[in-house]
């Protein structure tokens, strides 16, 4: 095979084999391929597209670059999770116990923070003692042990998907939507869990601005899951304003917590329960909707889900106090309200802009491997659609130094679109596509 | 500026401007913007598109990255001739001695074949002691004092071209119309004649496939001069079948003259005359078309092209007496015809196979630096349309020994079609577009 034969055939719009692709990929990851030839062959992809058995030909040759750990071999069923990425988005500190507490098995790998959205490592990490690397024997004996466990991704989880996404993001091939699902799920194949949920979002914040995009890169996955035997179920939700009120580290692990609690903001805690619901559903663990909600809701007002939470924590060497205590969390030296500036109702909430800004308090990297401070963020005090009065509590702002907090001031405030009308934020959950 | 942002840019199928295509131009010549980016950058412009200004914005810029001779500084008006590349393809050896004659000067400089298709340097080669690597002060002085030289090509002529022309080649962003004609006329405009008569060839023996693609292309290299203050026109012409009966160097060399002789085949000569006709009608030389007509019959009825020929031969040292007397030009020491296997109406002759023939008996390259043969080759004895009986003489094989001539035959015989019915062949100049 010859790698210019192959851009060719898709420059010109025809369909590569499954044994085509592959070599693509191994040749490419081995080196023998060159960066240029890649290059134009994913450009080539994001003119002409991949039909979904390609895609998901492209998804098992970079799951097969490297290593394949095979979760549902450990225990199974087993449910993983996927956020396509948002700020504020805590969901899964809450939903993995929640589930892992009405008995499903929740094997989990996440990664770090990078730019304006978060990261569940990150958030994790922000408990003292807690570890997220573990050793496969680690993983293996905490998941079976406690039905749950939280890690950080192996770094040599589809490393042919490092080196192609590398090389997209200096190449303009990024926004593809074959080459972004093939991209998330590569890794969620060579986890291995037996049945994944996939939190898609779109909006302003999002990596997809329009609910077509969304909904195609939706279809595309749960495509790919049925296709390679994963089966996969999206929700397609909104990311028009942060997700709940809490953005930094340790304000959304006590942000879960408070879900878990029961006294969660509603949108994070609705969004919560519907993946929950989903999960139990897909899995079998709950009979219909119903039945799946009742288990949910009795997960948490039982206690038995923040309980699981602390248990896990302190599985992973975590002190599990701050779980039952989160004032005990870490906690920013300098703490600000900022009031509103005028009276109105809230219009809109550039989630991407206070991610921006948190970043620049050090709660997010602005490249890979820098140095992050757990303690900062915001609490948002109003959302789309509320009223409020000039000079009330608009944000709080958590910080290191009075001065970290005037440099992000006007840039915060520039977050917030006002309306003297009645505004409506729109709906939190678009969709869910199951195969 | 940044590699990325331009290539999204063209990649969304936004027309850039000149200051982007020049700094990119620049940048990636010099080797700061890497090749990865370049190809997904050709990528992008091979799907996209470029228009009029655009793709003359990149000519001007691949023009720049090397020297600038300026031709039309050392003498004005002063003609040059491309042809996109065939098989057989003798035409400027005959046109520029009857343009010059015709008191136009010709300031030509032309490059080595290469893969199936012949180059006219290789064809002067043919004659012995002629040079082709001139000076630029003896360029000047053969010109001045000749009103005619037939140089190689400048190494510093568009080297920019170059470095993407042999990316192109190995990324699939060859087929491009406007990167073929911002190739092309980069290095037209580098020599800086003042007018230029352009051969789209199409056919199966043509890099153009149909008759679309090379209107396109003429149309696109026409625009290109026309918004440079380069007066170009394209004659579009059929390559079906090769030009002439002649393929190899020294042969095509004899053919040239017979051309110049009145007695050349009925296709080359016509090409050749309707070539000179442009040429003179373009730089004003002719006032009609009857005009252009009769003067360039009586360049060659009078034997003055002929001693132009010799002339210019003469003055880059070689052996005029081989114009006079062709059969002084190298001889292959083995020839065979060939006759006719069966009988019936040549319906095609593959003229790309047939170039590939011609190689394997040394007349061309399939590499660049390769050295070649100048006294090997085919003199066809029918051409589309003839009728030919079984056994007759169908093509005379120029060959270095038997044995080549062996390896070679059966390949040789498939490059004919046969038909029992009459056959006519096709128009050989399609149309000519001015600007």
């Amino acid at each position: 095979m010859q790698a210019v034969e192959l851009i060719r055939k898709k420059r010109d719009g025809a369909t590569l084999s499954q044994e085509e692709i592959a070599w693509f990929v191994t040749e490419y990851t081995r080196g023998n391929i060159p960066d240029y030839q890649a290059s134009a062959w994913l450009m080539a992809i994001f003119w002409r597209g991949m039909n979904s058995r390609e895609t998901t030909d492209l998804t098992m040759a970079m799951m097969q670059s490297g290593d394949e750990l095979r979760v549902r071999d450990i225990i199974s069923p087993v449910v993983d999770k996927h956020s396509s990425g948002g700020v504020g988005d805590k969901v899964t500190l809450a939903l993995a116990p929640i589930v892992a507490a009405c008995g499903v098995a929740v094997g989990k790998m996440t990664g770090r923070g990078l730019g304006h959205t978060g990261g569940t490592v990150d958030k994790l990490e922000s408990i003292s003692g807690c570890r997220v690397a573990l050793s496969p024997a680690e993983f293996t004996r905490i998941l079976t042990t406690h039905n749950i466990v939280l890690a950080s991704q192996s770094d040599n989880l589809a490393p042919a998907d490092g080196k192609l996404y590398a090389l997209r993001d200096v190449t303009g091939t990024i926004e593809s939507i074959p080459l972004i699902a093939a991209s998330i799920m590569s890794k969620k194949l060579a986890i291995g869990a037996s049945h994944l949920l996939l939190d898609v979002k779109v909006g302003s914040g999002a990596f997809m601005k329009t609910l077509a995009d969304a909904r195609a890169l939706a279809q595309t996955m749960v495509d790919i899951g049925q296709l390679s035997g994963l089966h996969a179920v999206a929700a397609i939700t909104a990311m028009e304003q942060p997700l709940g009120h809490a953005i930094g580290n340790a304000l959304e692990m006590a942000e879960a917590i408070a879900v878990l609690r029961g006294s969660g903001p509603p949108d994070i805690t609705a969004l919560c329960y519907h993946e929950a619901r989903e999960l139990l559903l897909m899995t079998g663990a709950a009979s219909s909707q119903s039945d799946a909600e009742q288990r949910v809701k009795q997960a948490v007002q039982s206690g038995a889900a923040l309980a699981k939470l602390a248990e896990v924590i302190a599985a992973q060497g975590g002190d599990a106090r701050q779980i039952e205590h989160p004032d005990l969390l870490p906690a920013a030296p300098v703490r600000v309200m900022l009031p509103a500036q005028r009276g109105g109702y809230i219009a809109a909430i550039q989630a991407e802009q206070m991610g921006m800004a948190s970043m620049r308090l050090g709660a997010g990297r602005f490249k890979k491997g820098d140095p992050i401070d757990h303690r900062t963020g915001f609490i948002l005090q109003a959302k789309i659609g509320d009223y409020c009065r000039a000079g009330a509590p608009l944000v709080e702002i958590h910080a290191r130094s009075e001065d970290e907090i005037e440099a992000i001031r006007a840039s915060l405030l520039a977050c917030y679109t006002w309306s003297d009308a009645p505004v409506s934020a729109g709906p939190l959950i678009y969709d869910t596509i199951r195969p």
